[in-house]
Formats: structure tokens, C-alpha cells, sequence
């Protein structure tokens, strides 16, 4: 393929045997987050400069800026702040305001890491309640998004910020420095313990606290060890108690409490979340309470809580069948007859239907019609034409069947 | 609405009151365009930026670019550009291939104008056929889909380029000069005949020349007296009854010939054509066929045609209901009582569901079900949890019933 006809580094192209089943799974996620009560919202995907400001920490270099007259525009990087602008301009939404938006975001991330640069995000966010219910719900929500997908053996991890802050401060992390220590522990994964461990100290963690914070990080997932190490505030303890709580009722059990989790954005305050399955690498659904980031538009506090399904790593993963057309019957027409009301008849009938456009012999279309994997197709020679009835070939067994147009609709309505 | 709450100029937030409705309005744009053998395909939202160069004359100068690192880039301008690299990189793709793209565009144009900086394109394309059939399938393909949206008196204007150029000559206009002269047409409507006459003398087409193909112009619509005054080519002639001829097999009736359409883009070559309703200011559908594009990128001639609805500015105009949620019941716990497992049986039952997440008392839960317009509401309290039952209260009525929640899902799925 030559170079001009490539996409821009690090995005794709989705020719059709994706993009139906892309759409497809698109449409079951909708309709998950329909069921929980999430209505579609959506933005553009430029923001002004000023919105996008310093608030995604130092990932905000990743954003795709640009200058348009005497504009400073960024393309969005998550449909996370979008939405706290839209929400603080609008009060007449009420509370809660649950929503979701299905849309492209950007980050200029090194291509070479197999990384996107563009990726649709499936959000679903409730703003206005500090009900971690809200929390639980989300990752149900997004569990039974997972799950219509054909993800199997889903883990939910699970954790708060304030049990995090907790953490750090029996470690002896400064409080200032909490957010430095936070963005290493989240690379963790990426750039191993050690990398994270310098990088604490190269922003002043303190070379102490960076060790016992490392030391402890390996008891992930056990509360009970946690405890005995970690000083927590009572009123952390009851809101993971809560959460958990609220989980079980509904009806999220595949979870585990991992106090080793961070999430890299500087927004999140309360209850984080990630999932993972061992079919798929890295994190494939994740969020959190982010009860300070709609404030910074509205003047006035306004807990908010969500999460998004990473939609495109999933597909990349799951052996997703493939298809090539969505179209039901291949119309060819023979000796020069017109077949186009024909095929306007199947179309007003509901029925995909296409037809030579090439003007092709028979057997170029018999094989156009196989090779597009269409499962019918109508031959329509004068014969037919004079018998006001089409021949309908099951292109899989060859059988042919010489059928009143009615009947032929009949036919493929009752198949498909 | 303080000003760092709103969108980038001329872009839109779109709630979900608005949002619904035109995500059902996608969906059924869809629908007509996979009953036309039409197959999905998405491009990123950025291009590269000697993909975008020199292919929309003198609009390029709208295009929103940006530098990232050493990399070049810009936002897609139109989805044709996109749609002619991708085919020509997958040959694999066969003759002829149908797709289609709903996806947005950005125009740098001037917001004062009123006209929007990111709009949503709904493309159809046939690459890979010469035949004026596949122009008149998008155009009847288009005409389904803007009726299907509820547009009335939809009416077309049909042209071809190539007697746009015959008519050029007719005119004096040197071959050079065309292009200045086509653009300069193109704006009539929107800036007057004088301003467009001086446009072209401007660009070097000469008065005698611009005066005569101004005076030309008014005798749109009417072929007959166009053939009076214009040298037509007996092979452009032949393809105009041709097309003629197609629009009518498939069932287009509500067209005009119109030999001043000309179109803004360069890279049209053959038939064009617009839609118009007397309900909606400015065209609401168009295309053309652009025989010389996919060979910049494949470097063997590809010949293509295609259209595209302007869903943004349909809706804009029509005078759509606004839907605030599909929320078909929401679930008010009492005195304490857990609703999560009852509203969780509905979901699971495929019943879009709310519940309450702000701890609010019954008064002010059903004010919140009322205000949503969601239609029932369930009550839940220790009396009905005992009985194993829950009380559906139909909103409009104020009727309620004391059910199963079986029977209370029955009832729901019977009405929606």
C-alpha cells in the first residue's frame, strides 16, 4: 500500500467488514446503557483551548492543538470534561443527570507504542449525586456492556482516591506530593516498579516514602493485610463497605478490591475502577467519582461519577466474525432487461437488495454476487420478465426457484 | 450561560432532548442507505495534510490544520477525500463498492455566517462505474432518505458539469478560465449576480464572456431553450436523457434539470445535482459524480459518484418533537427499602429503567418521574415487599396497580 493512501500515524480506517460489526456491537452497547437509564448526549470534537486546560494533569500534552485564525482549539481528550462544561451551562438538566456519549477521542500518544491516536470511548457518567450507588451502578452498567460484547471472564478492580490518599500518607508522602506519587503508581504496569520508584523521587517524594509506598503496593487486593499497614480514615472504610454493598445488589460479584490501583488522570476523587480480562491486554473498561472537575465551570460542587468501555481494544482482541455486506439479494438482470424496479420493489419491501451497476455478463455477476458473500441472487432475463415472475437462486446450494416478485419478498422476509 | 461553558463557535452541544431524536434520525438514514446495498465505513477525523491539499479549490483555505511534532495535519473536509484514499490503498475492495459514511466534517467557515463549523455528513458512494445509473440510484437513495426523515416537497436539480463546460464555451469562456467562472456561479445565490459577474471578470474570464453566461443563466430549467442558445455535445446530450431515463425507473419523479447548478467543489466531472424543500432554507441533499479524484491516489483512472444529506440543517428546520429521556419507568424506593434487585429484574428484562440515586423522599421522586416525562413510576415499600409485589403507577393517569413484578414487566413490554 503506498504511503499517500495511508491514514494519519496511529488511526485506522474501518473498511466495511469492520465497521458493520463495529456498528453492531456500537448499537448493543447503546442499548445496555439505554436499559440503565443513560440518555446519548454529544459534543463537538473541538473544544476551546481554555476547556481543555489543566485538568488532565501532564497528559495534557497529549492533546492535539491547533491555531485557527485567532482561536486556540484542542481536539477533545476524553468526553469526560465535555460533558462537566455542558452540564455547569445547563442547570435546567437537574440532578442526577445521567448520560452517555458514544464518540471519538484523541491523544496524541507515540504511535509506535501500538497505541491509538484516535479511539471511540463509550462513556456512561451521573452527575449530581455523591451516592457511591451511582459508582456501583456505572460498573454494572459497563459489566453488562463488557459481557453483550463476548468478553468473557471479566475482573473488576476496584478502589477509592481517598484509600489511595490514606496509603500515601502512612508511606509519608507529603500531601502536596500525593498527585506525583499517584501519576508513577499508575505507570506501574507500563515502566515497572522501579522506573515509577525514580520518577517519585526525581519529584520529590522523598526516597523513604518512595520505598515503603513500593514495599506496600505489593499487598494488593488483600483489605484485611491493607489495614494492618495503612492508617484508615473511618469514614473510607464505610464508603468501601458501601460500595461493595451496592455492588452485590446489582448483581456485580467479579470484583476484587486492589489497593495497588491509581488510574493516571489527576480528576478522579472517590471510588476508581478498571476492568480486565485474561482474553484481552491492558484495562478494557474504566472510570470514577471525579466529585471536583465540574466545578471548575459551575462555580458550585457538583459530584459527578462514570466510566467508558474501551470499545476498539475489545474488537482488536475477540475473534470478531467479519462480514462483508449486509446486503440480502443480488438482482442481474439478463439480455438487456431493465432491473431496476425490480430491485426498487425489494427495497420498498425492507429488503437490502443491490444490482449490477457494471453492466457485467451473468456469470461476472453470479460470481460478484458470491465473492461479496450476498446469499441471494434474482435473475430477471425476458422469459421471467413475460412470466411477470424472477428467478431466485440460494447462492450457498445453488437451488433456484422461479417465484412472483411477492413471493420472492415473502421468501427473504421470512429468512431474514 | 457564562462564555467558558459554551462550545467552540459555530459547533454545537447537542443534549439528549435533541439528541434522541437524532440518533433515531441516523438510524433511519441507515436503514435506507443498507437497503441501497450501501456498507458502513468510517475514516479517522484526521487526515494527513497532502491528503487534504489541492482537492477542494479555493475552499481549502477552510480547512482546520495543525502541526503536531513533525506531522502535518488537518480535519477532514468532506468524507469523499477520505473515502478516495482509502479505496484506492484496497483494491481488494472490488468493482463497484458501495458505502457509506455517516460522520462528521469541519469548515472553518465564518460562525457570524450562521453556518456551522462541525456538521454531520451522510455520505453515499459508488466507486468503480462509469454509468449514469449509479448516479441516479444516490440520487434516489438520498430522495428516500431525506423523505424518511419527514421533509415535504422535496424537489431536485439536476446538471452535468459537462454542460456546464459546453455552456461555458457557448459563453466565450476560455478552458483555463472555466473553474473561476464555475466558482463564481456557484455563489449566485448566496452573493447576487453582480458580485459573482465581477468575481469572473476578476479572475480573467472577460466581461463580454461573464455578461453573456450571466444572461444565460436565466433561462434555468428549461432544456429546450437552453439547447437554443447552447452548443451542446451530442454525447453530453445522450448521458442527460440517460440519467433522465434511470431517475424514472427508480422512481424519482420530483426533479428539474437546471443548467445553472454548477457546484462549488473542483473535483466534479460529470452529473450534479441538489435538493430543496420549500420547508428548509438552503439545499438539503447533494453530490455529484467525481471521475478524476481516486486516481490522485491510485494513479489509474477510478470513476466514482456520490451525495450526501444534510441531516444537521434538516432537523434544524423540521419541527422535530423533543424527547427527554427513554426512560419507560423509574423506581421510588419507601421507608428505606432496596429497589436496586427490582429495578435490575427490569433491565434484565430489556425495560429501560431508572431508579432513584439522591436518597429523595416519594413527593419529590415522582416530581423528578413527572418532570423526565418518563411514563410509570414503580413504588416499592416494606408492604409490598412482603407481599412480593410492587405498585405501578401509570403518570398520566395516576392509576396504580398492585403486581407481580412479572406481571409489571409483562404490562411494560406489552406497551413499548
Amino acid at each position: 500500500m503506498a504511503a499517500e493512501t495511508q491514514p494519519v500515524r496511529g488511526m485506522r480506517d474501518f473498511l466495511p467488514e469492520q465497521q458493520i460489526f463495529r456498528e453492531q456491537a456500537i448499537e448493543k452497547i447503546k442499548r445496555v446503557f439505554e436499559k440503565y437509564g443513560f440518555m446519548p448526549m454529544q459534543t463537538p470534537a473541538l473544544e476551546n483551548s481554555y476547556t481543555l486546560g489543566k485538568k488532565y494533569g501532564e497528559e495534557e500534552k497529549l492533546i492535539f492543538r491547533m491555531k485557527f485564525g485567532d482561536e486556540e482549539l484542542g481536539l477533545k481528550y476524553d468526553q469526560t470534561v465535555p460533558t462537566a462544561r455542558v452540564y455547569a451551562g445547563n442547570p435546567q438538566l437537574g440532578k442526577p443527570f445521567k448520560r452517555y456519549v458514544i464518540d471519538r477521542a484523541w491523544r496524541g500518544e507515540r504511535p509506535q507504542a501500538g497505541r491509538l491516536r484516535e479511539f471511540l470511548q463509550c462513556d456512561v457518567d451521573t452527575l449530581g449525586t455523591k451516592s457511591v450507588m451511582a459508582d456501583a451502578e456505572i460498573i454494572a452498567c459497563l459489566d453488562e456492556a463488557i459481557k453483550v460484547l463476548g468478553v468473557k471472564k471479566v475482573t473488576w478492580r476496584i478502589n477509592t482516591r481517598k484509600l489511595v490518599s490514606n496509603f500515601l500518607k502512612s508511606c509519608g508522602v507529603a500531601d502536596v506530593k500525593q498527585q506525583f506519587a499517584m501519576r508513577a503508581m499508575d505507570k506501574i504496569d507500563k515502566i515497572g516498579p522501579d522506573a515509577a520508584t525514580k520518577e517519585m523521587i526525581e519529584k520529590g517524594v522523598g526516597e523513604t516514602a518512595a520505598g515503603t509506598c513500593m514495599a506496600l503496593l505489593k499487598t494488593k487486593g488483600d483489605l484485611s493485610k491493607i489495614k494492618k499497614s495503612i492508617l484508615i480514615e473511618p469514614a473510607v472504610e464505610k464508603e468501601l463497605d458501601e460500595l461493595i454493598k451496592y455492588l452485590k445488589k446489582f448483581g456485580v460479584k467479579n470484583f476484587t478490591f486492589d489497593a495497588s490501583l491509581v488510574r493516571g488522570l489527576d480528576y478522579y476523587t472517590g471510588t476508581i475502577f478498571e476492568a480486565f480480562s485474561p482474553e484481552i491486554k491492558g484495562s478494557i473498561a474504566g472510570g470514577g467519582r471525579y466529585d471536583h472537575l465540574v466545578e471548575l465551570f459551575s462555580k458550585v460542587e457538583i459530584p459527578a461519577t462514570g466510566g467508558s468501555v474501551g470499545l476498539d481494544r475489545i474488537l482488536e482482541f475477540l475473534a470478531t466474525k467479519r462480514m462483508k455486506t449486509l446486503v440480502k439479494v443480488f438482482v442481474i438482470p439478463i439480455a438487456g432487461v431493465n432491473a431496476i424496479p425490480v430491485v426498487q420493489q425489494l427495497r420498498k419491501a425492507g429488503i437490502n437488495a443491490d444490482l449490477d451497476l457494471m453492466e457485467r455478463g451473468v456469470g461476472k455477476n453470479l460470481e460478484f454476487t458470491s465473492k461479496q458473500e450476498i446469499p441471494f441472487a434474482i435473475l430477471l432475463g425476458p422469459e421471467e420478465l413475460k412470466k411477470k415472475k424472477v428467478k431466485l437462486r440460494d447462492m450457498k446450494t445453488g437451488k433456484e426457484q422461479l417465484l412472483t416478485i411477492k413471493q420472492a419478498i415473502d421468501k427473504l422476509n421470512k429468512i431474514f
